[in-house]
């Protein structure tokens, strides 16, 4: 299968500076970020609002891809799983899914309130969240 | 910001062959597929089961990535949006998200209940779907 390339949108802004500070899943919380998005994607802002809830997708660039099976949240009393059957940044692909809520909107930027993603993660894709998702649960 | 490079973790085997058959959103309905692993990625796999609730990233090989405003579900009396406030597989990074349930694992295969996506598509990662993703809607 052939080798796919991304450009990042753009790149989350945030308090957490480093991995051991960040929270490991999204209900163990996470402070308000900023995504700042890049000059030739603006346009693609159109259309999203305050109050908005939305699918951020990042690049866990600190993932370490080579990683198959974990122990869950790294504890090693735990039985290892398939990477595929956790959360762990440490993954292939590590692409990190957060659904948030849009706090704010600019030309250039996206506000939410709880993103746990440490500072200067690439962003890779927003989408909002469908009133089906919702049905499907 | 710099390129990233992904490598696909398998590729989706369905009966949905071109992007006109393909359903646009997920409330429309989809028909069974097979995930097909590749060689490096199956470690992975282990502990996902039937029944599991997952999200797929896929690779939607057929969207245009110019694209930065679309009329939704192509309705063009409806007003243009940016693409990141619709699904459009029409965008900078075109990653779809498909959230289904596992009917099937093989060593080297997934079988879930339905996948918006056509034959050939590549598959980025898989992920399980959290207790605290149905809490937080």
């Amino acid at each position: 299968m052939s080798t796919i390339t991304l450009e990042p949108v753009g790149v989350v802004r945030s308090l957490l500076t480093s991995r051991t500070n960040a929270p490991r899943q999204p209900d163990e919380g996470a402070p308000p970020a900023r995504i700042d998005i890049g000059a030739s994607y603006r346009e693609a802002l159109e259309g999203l609002q305050t109050g908005d809830r939305i699918v951020v997708l990042t690049w866990l660039h600190a993932g370490d891809r080579t990683v198959r099976r974990v122990h869950p949240r790294g504890d090693r009393t735990r039985p290892a799983l398939g990477v595929f059957a956790t959360r762990s940044p440490d993954r292939p692909n590590p692409v990190g899914l957060h659904e948030v809520t849009v706090t704010a909107v600019t030309a250039d930027s996206l506000e939410v309130d709880g993103l746990e993603a440490i500072d200067g993660t690439p962003v890779l894709d927003v989408k909002p969240v469908l009133a089906s998702d919702v049905g499907a649960r």
